[in-house]
Formats: structure tokens, C-alpha cells, sequence
């Protein structure tokens, strides 16, 4: 097995209703378990088991978890959890609590910035030195790579809480954000398509107007990210952009917002290859965080 | 002379209606002349004149441009002006023109990235691996910097063309952006507040009903761009920002606008030193683009 000679690496996909966790190298030998999201204790107590049944240990794990969590490593608490509405799991300390059952070392980032660093690796950002992945499903995050690391700065990126324009006579639906009402996930994640509309969006045909309106939302969300981060391309995954017509919708209604301002050939005549789906579909999450712990 | 012992620099600030143009280390020793922007070739022709009557020839040479520039070293345009409405400036060689005239290394890019790495060298953003330069004046642009790196991306940040909401009720002027309309730049640039109230910018007194549509619609900006890119600090400078009235209004709003989302205590406790001028004043331009010769 290429993974003895190298050594195996541990990845967790932290999710806010279950955990994924697996051994490997890569896509080709990645093996896999999960269980649902508990008590943090309990959880966690589940994933050290897998860990410890395992005949070698790990060279290192990367941990890719829900949020926010806390990514300075010069805090006192680095790699806890912080301000999630899970009340258990507020300021528990994720990585310290695997890194000490382990005695392995821990990497841990967002979510959705392994999911980005697994489709660099891995998918469909391959080489690409500054891109943008996002992700559209129960909320909407970004996860940002330039000069080829994951952006943090101050805390980390929460794109989906831009504000966007909100034509409140077209759509009236007020926004579901608990925190800003109408900012971009308010009016575009899952949940808000489902309050909108009555119907949970897998349900939804696809012709239905709510896709006209998810498009231009989305549209406008990357116009943004296009603006600010001017990314080489655009990753869209999520439960959301499973509705594939939704693609070819969005990338008109960027065109149409740019309007030619931006005079590059990947916005102007190549933006198929431009706003693309990931590649690594189901697993994104926990290649991921494979990725981040062979970094 | 310190800069005899290390070698002097050359640094241009090319803008729409003057060059200005000088020669030192830093902004002790730093000697500028000026032109007013004519046509390319007698423009340059004056640059050049300037820095072949020195005593020493320079070591490298930065130019903080306006643009759009050709930042990308693979393209057979790099150094370039690309698309601006200046039609005699359009597809002129800038950087190549001065490299050849001159015989010196010279290191291009637009006029806020250059601005964005003097503040991060000598001024108001000393030390921080990510922060983020804003100008507001004629037009509206961003400078970001992550990883200690300015981003450039696919071709470079137009952060003034980003959309916010607009209530057309509230402020019924459609915005004077060319190609967008009531994107930021369109909204609160400065020929935007002139267009909209019939005085320019600098004759309307601190109590003016403007400048509280003015702070609503730079916190937008700021609120789109903490969400982004996480900036542990953000610079606002240009000709607009010397109403120092605004600070205070655009720190409010965006704390009203963020409504305690993003936990981190230079957020939620110390805006006045989170959003703040630039310290380099009328020679941001010209040292940002010193700073680049000497990167």
C-alpha cells in the first residue's frame, strides 16, 4: 500500500450534523467512516477510536470543521470553536482535544477553506495559485485562495453575510439571516429558497422562477468576489448547485453585471470554464482536510 | 547620503492628470518633480529626462499606474496600459517605454496596490500580513493585501464596481458609473456627491444630510470586504476622506451593519483603530510606487 511507505495521513470533516473521518494519501486510497454530530465528547471519542484502531499511526490530521472557529495561531484559543449557535460545542477546543488523544499533530481550518485546498489539490482548481471556492447549502461560504494559500487575515472570510441589492418588490421573502436578514445567504442558501417558495429546492422543477432568482442572487454574489478577490475562476458546490441548470444561468447574469469592465478573456469569452462545479462532488469535505494535513 | 551607500530608487506616480516623479530610499530622502499627463511619448519623455539628469543611475524603478495595467508577467502586453478611456494612453507600453529609456529594472502596477505597499512599508499599515487600502475620490479602488502580498489575481481587484443595495426612494440618484450604474464607485465617488447634490464634495458643510448617505454607502463597501477578505485593517484614503467627519460614521454603520457576526475584538471594540486613514497623505502614490522599486 503507497500509503505505508509514505506514511497515512488523517482527515476529519467536522460537520454540523455529522463528522466523516478517514485515512489515506489521496482520492485513490482514502478510506472512510462517520457517525452523526453529538456531544462534543462523545463525538470526538467516536473519531479517536477510529484512529486508534488502525494498525499504524497518523502521520498527521487535518481537521476541516463547521464554525466559526478560532484559526490565530498566536490565540490562547486556537482551533477551538467559538460563536456557533450548537451551545455544546461553543468554545470547545476541537483540535487540542484530537491532537492530545492522538499525539499526532493537527491542522485545522474551516470547512469550507479545506474543501478549497482539496479542490486545489485534487479537483477542479488544479494549479491555480489565486481562486475562489463556494459553497451553497443549508448556509453559503467562500473559501478564498490567493498567492496559493487560504486567505484567514483577521478571523476568516464569512462571504456569504455580504449585502447584495434586494428588489423587496420582486421578492418580497424579508431574508432569513438571524444576524442581517437580507445579506446573500439570507436571501439565497437552501433554507431561504424552501421559506420563499414553500418547497425544499430539490422539489422545485427546473423551470421554476425560483431559480431565475437564485441565478441573479448567486450572479451578484460573485460579481462581488469577482470585483474584490478577482479570482481565476469559481468553484460552486453545495447541496443548491446540484440544480446543474442553475450554471449556465449564473454565468450569463455575471456577464450581464460585469458588463465588459473587466477586460479578461476568462470573463469575457471563456466564462464556461470560468464558474465551473468542484470535482471532488460528496468527498470534497474530508479530501480536504486530507489536504490540509499532508500540507 | 544614505541612498548613495545603498543605491538610490526611482519611483513614478502616473496618474490621469499628473505624473509625479522621484528618486531616494524612503520618505526622508525622497526628491519628486512633476508633469501634467499629456500625450504618452512627450510624457515619458519628460519622466526620463528627469532621471537621465541624475547624478547616479537607479537601482530599479516602481510605477503605480492608473489603468487598467497588464499585471500579468506571462502576457505579451505586461507593463501596459490596457482599456482606459484615455484613447491616446490605450495599448501604450508604459513600463517597457522607461525600462528601455532607461536601462533599469522597472516593477509596475496600479496606483492603490503601489499606495496599499507604501502604507505597508512606511505608513498606517506597518507590519500587517493583510489589510486592506481603500480610495475614494474620482473614483473608488481597493488595495488588498494577503499573505503580505498585494492581490492580483486573474488581473487586479475593481473593488470600487462591486453592487450594494440602493434604496431609490431614500436617494433617487441612479449612480454615474458608465458601465454599471449604481455600483459603489457609481454611488459615492466623488463625482457621484457632486451629480447628486449640485456642490462638489469639498463645499458641502460637515453637517450636510450627504455625508450620512456617503458613510451608509462606504460601510456597504467596507461590511462586503471585511466579509471577503477578512482585512485585520482597513485604510480609507482619496480626496473624499478628508472629510474626517466620515470616520466615525462609516465605523457606526459598519458595526451596525457586521450586528456582531464576526467575533474578534478589533471588530467589536476597536473600530477606531480598525478603519483609519492612510499616513502617507499626497505621497502615498508616489513612495507606493518606491516601495515597489525596492520590493
Amino acid at each position: 500500500m503507497r500509503g505505508s511507505a509514505l506514511g497515512l495521513f488523517g482527515c476529519i470533516e467536522a460537520g454540523g450534523t455529522k463528522f466523516v473521518y478517514g485515512v489515506g494519501t489521496g482520492p485513490d486510497d482514502l478510506i472512510v467512516d462517520s457517525c452523526a454530530t453529538t456531544s462534543p465528547e462523545a463525538t470526538t471519542d467516536r473519531v479517536v477510536g477510529f484512529f486508534r484502531n488502525l494498525r499504524v499511526p497518523v502521520k498527521a490530521i487535518g481537521i476541516g470543521s463547521f464554525g466559526p472557529v478560532d484559526l490565530d495561531p498566536a490565540s490562547p484559543t486556537y482551533g477551538y470553536i467559538t460563536s456557533t449557535p450548537k451551545l455544546e460545542w461553543r468554545r470547545f477546543d476541537l483540535a487540542g482535544t484530537v491532537a492530545r488523544a492522538l499525539g499526532a499533530p493537527v491542522a485545522i481550518d474551516t470547512d469550507v477553506n479545506a474543501a478549497a485546498l482539496g479542490e486545489a489539490r485534487w479537483g477542479a482548481a488544479r494549479g491555480l495559485s489565486d481562486f475562489l471556492y463556494v459553497t451553497v447549502g443549508t448556509g453559503i461560504g467562500g473559501g478564498a485562495v490567493t498567492h496559493g494559500q487560504v486567505v484567514h487575515g483577521l478571523v476568516h472570510p464569512e462571504m456569504g453575510h455580504i449585502r447584495i441589492p434586494h428588489d423587496r418588490s420582486g421578492d418580497p421573502y424579508p431574508g432569513g439571516c438571524p444576524y442581517h436578514g437580507d445579506c446573500l445567504e439570507g436571501l439565497a442558501c437552501g433554507p431561504a429558497i424552501e421559506a420563499r417558495w414553500g418547497t425544499p429546492p430539490r422539489d422545485l422543477p427546473a423551470g421554476h422562477a425560483a431559480w431565475k432568482l437564485e441565478a441573479r442572487y448567486l450572479a451578484l454574489g460573485l460579481n462581488t468576489w469577482v470585483c474584490t478577490l478577482s479570482p481565476k475562476r469559481i468553484l460552486l458546490g453545495g447541496g443548491v448547485m446540484r440544480q446543474r441548470q442553475l450554471f449556465p444561468m449564473i454565468r450569463a447574469e455575471l456577464g450581464r453585471l460585469l458588463s465588459g469592465y473587466v477586460q479578461a478573456r476568462a470573463l469575457l469569452e471563456e466564462m464556461d470554464s470560468y464558474v465551473v462545479p468542484p470535482e471532488l462532488g460528496d468527498r470534497a469535505g474530508v479530501l480536504g482536510a486530507l489536504a490540509l494535513a499532508m500540507k
